[in-house]
C-alpha cells in the first residue's frame, strides 16, 4: 500500500470515529445538495434527536411491520427550479421519486399523499398542469393519490410551488435491500445511461446560452425493478436510484455502510453524449449529476448477467450496463479505473454544484 | 319556514348541484384558509385530477387496507409563522398535527415522516431547537420519526423553515369514522375551550401590541380519542380536530358531508375569556379561530353524558362540553342559537382572517 493510500484511509477511521458535527452556524445550499453537508446534517441534527432503528438505517424509506404485512414508507420534498422543463415537472417528478424510492425498498408502491405549499400569485392554470401530471403519472405508476395537504404563503415566502409527496408501498418478497448489505465479490450496474436529469435542468434554467436535446429521465422505475427481483430472488443486495449527488455519492453511501470498498470502470458507465458535452462545458462530472429515472443495483457477482440481462429486457433498462464490483478494500471507499488506465478515488459530493435539482 | 330560510335552502341546493370552479387565475392566502376557497380549490382541481375512492371522502387522512391490516394514512405541510410560539413550535406543532389527524381516523398513531424545506440562512441552532422539539412530542405521543427528506432552498424562496409530517397509524377497532357518519339526534362535544392556538400565534406575531397570557393548545390527542372511542364502542360517528378554519368550518363539513343539520348553542361552547378578549379586540369570532390540541366529537345522542364522561376523565378533555346537537333539517347547514335567544347561520370560513397559521 502506497503512503497516499495510507492516508486515506486513516482520514476515513478517523471519520469512522468521529461524532459528525454540523460547523456552520446556517444553512447553505449544501445543506440540501444531497451530497456530504447533507449527511453530516442527516447525521447530527436529525438522527442524533429521532434515533431509532427503523430511521438509523438512513436507506431511501423504511421498513414498517403493519399487522401481517411489511410496509415500505418514503417521503421527499420537491422544490426544482425550474417547474416545468424538457421531459417532465415538479408534478411527475415527486410523483416518480417517491414511486422509485419505494421500488428501490422492493416495495410495490401502492398508496401516495401530497402535501402542497403554493406561493400567492401562483397561477392556478399553473396548478392545475402540475397536477394533472401527478395524476398521468400516478396512473401509469399504479399508485393512487389518496390524502393531501395544501398551504399558501406570502409572495416571496416560496417559489411558486412546493410539493412534499409521502409514499407507501407493501413488500410482496422476503428480505431486506439496503445500503449495508454489499459484500465483497459483488457486481455494481446502472440502469442506464447517466445524468439527463441534472443537465436538462441546467440548459432549462437558461443562464448559460446552450441548447442540446436533452430531456429528464423521469421515470416510474418500480416495474423494471420488479422484473430484475423476480429474476435474482435473493441475490439483490442494494438498490438506489442515483438522484441527487448522482451515482457517485450513492456508491459512496453503500460503501461507507457496507464497508466495502466499490471499484468501477469509467468505460463502462453509460452517459450520452449530449450529457457529456453538457458537464464538459459546465465544469461537472456526470457522476455527480442527478437522475431521476435510473437505480444503480449491487447484486451477486456471480448473478451479474442475468441481472444485466433482466434489466435489458425493460425499456427503461435497455442501456443498462455492469459498471464495476465491490471489493472488500479499501473499505469505505470508491474508486474509478479511468480509460487511460489510472485510479483515482472517486469522493461524496462536497458543495452543490447543482442546487433546486428536484 | 321563513323566506329568509327558504332563500338559504335553495342557495344550498344550487351550491349542491354545482360543479365547483376556481374562479380566480392566481392563488390567493384564502387557499390556504382551510375554509371555503381551501374546498374549492381542493374540490375543483385536486379530487378532480386524483379522483379515487379513499381520497374523495375528505376526511382528515384515508384508510388503507394493507394485507390483513387497516392502516391510517395522513400529510400536512406546516408553514406557521413566528416559528416558536408561547406554548410550542412548528416542531410539536407539526408532530401532534399529525398525530392528532391519525386519532381523528380512528388509528393508533405509530410511524412519521419529516420532510424539511429550509431557507439558506436559516440558524443551525433553531432547527436543532425544533427537532428537539419533534422529537420530544414524538415520545409523548408514542410516534417514531422512521423517514425523512432535507432541501434546501434560496434565500427569499421559503420563510426559515417548513415541515411536512405524513403519519401511518393502525386501525384497530372496527367501523369507519368519517364527516359523513353523522345522524339525526346525535349530540356534538368539543374537547375544550377553543380557539387558543390561533390567538396565540396573533399576538405571537406583535403586530397588534396587545399582550394576554395565552399559550397555544397545541397537543397530542390520540389518547383523549382512545378513551371515547373504549367507552362508546360504535356510537362514535365522526371526529375532526378544529384545526384551520376553527369549528364553525368543521361541523360546516360534517354537515354537508352527512347532509344534515348542526344545531350550537353559544352558550355552552367553552372560550377562555383570554381568548374571547383577544378576539373581541382583532374583530374575530372565536368559532372561526384554529385549535390545535382541541376536536369536536360527533356521537350517538343516547350516549352523550357518557362521551362527556369519557373525555372529561382526560386532562386534554378536562373542560369538554356538549356543544349541539344534529337535526336532519336544514340540510347541509350550522345554526347557532345565541345567548340572546336568536338563531344565526354559521357559514364555512371565507377569506383568510389568519393566514399561515399552522
Amino acid at each position: 500500500m502506497s503512503g497516499g493510500e495510507q492516508q486515506v484511509l486513516d482520514r476515513i477511521e478517523r471519520a469512522r470515529r468521529r461524532k459528525p458535527v454540523v460547523r456552520e452556524e446556517l444553512i447553505t445550499l449544501a445543506h440540501g445538495s444531497g451530497g456530504k453537508a447533507t449527511q453530516t446534517l442527516v447525521e447530527a441534527v436529525f438522527l442524533e434527536a429521532f434515533r431509532n432503528p427503523l430511521l438509523a438505517t438512513l436507506d431511501d424509506g423504511a421498513t414498517l411491520p403493519l399487522g401481517s404485512a411489511r410496509a415500505a414508507f418514503t417521503t421527499d420534498s420537491y422544490v426544482v427550479s425550474p417547474l416545468f422543463f424538457p421531459g417532465g415537472d415538479i408534478g411527475d417528478l415527486a410523483v416518480n421519486g417517491t414511486v422509485n424510492d419505494l421500488a428501490m425498498c422492493g416495495a410495490r408502491p401502492r398508496y401516495l399523499s401530497a402535501g402542497f405549499i403554493l406561493e400567492e400569485g401562483f397561477p392556478v392554470a399553473d396548478l392545475r398542469r402540475v397536477v394533472a401530471s401527478m395524476a398521468a403519472a400516478a396512473t401509469a405508476a399504479g399508485v393512487e393519490i389518496v390524502t393531501g395537504d395544501t398551504k399558501v404563503v406570502q409572495r416571496g415566502r416560496a417559489d411558486g410551488c412546493y410539493i412534499t409527496t409521502t409514499g407507501v408501498g407493501v413488500i410482496e418478497r422476503p428480505g431486506t435491500l439496503s445500503a449495508s448489505a454489499a459484500r465483497p465479490g459483488d457486481a455494481v450496474l446502472v440502469s442506464g445511461p447517466i445524468g439527463a436529469h441534472g443537465a436538462a435542468i441546467m440548459l432549462a434554467r437558461g443562464d448559460f446560452g446552450i441548447e442540446a436535446p436533452i430531456t429528464s429521465d423521469t421515470a416510474p422505475l418500480h416495474d423494471v425493478v420488479a422484473g430484475l427481483l423476480d429474476a435474482l430472488p435473493g441475490q439483490v443486495r442494494t438498490l438506489r436510484d442515483a438522484t441527487r449527488g448522482g451515482v457517485a455519492t450513492v456508491l459512496n453511501e453503500v460503501a461507507v455502510a457496507s464497508g466495502v470498498s466499490v471499484v468501477l470502470e469509467e468505460a463502462a458507465i453509460p452517459v450520452r453524449t449530449e450529457v457529456t458535452g453538457v458537464c464538459e462545458l459546465l465544469g461537472l462530472d456526470p457522476l455527480y449529476v442527478a437522475c431521476e429515472g435510473r437505480f444503480v443495483a449491487v447484486v451477486d457477482g456471480a448473478h451479474a448477467q442475468s441481472a444485466l440481462d433482466a434489466l435489458r429486457a425493460h425499456p427503461l433498462g435497455a442501456e443498462a450496463a455492469i459498471i464495476g464490483a465491490v471489493a472488500a478494500e479499501p473499505e469505505a471507499l470508491v474508486l474509478l479505473r479511468t480509460a487511460i488506465g489510472g485510479t483515482r478515488v472517486v469522493e461524496i459530493l462536497v458543495g452543490d454544484p447543482l442546487p433546486r435539482i428536484c
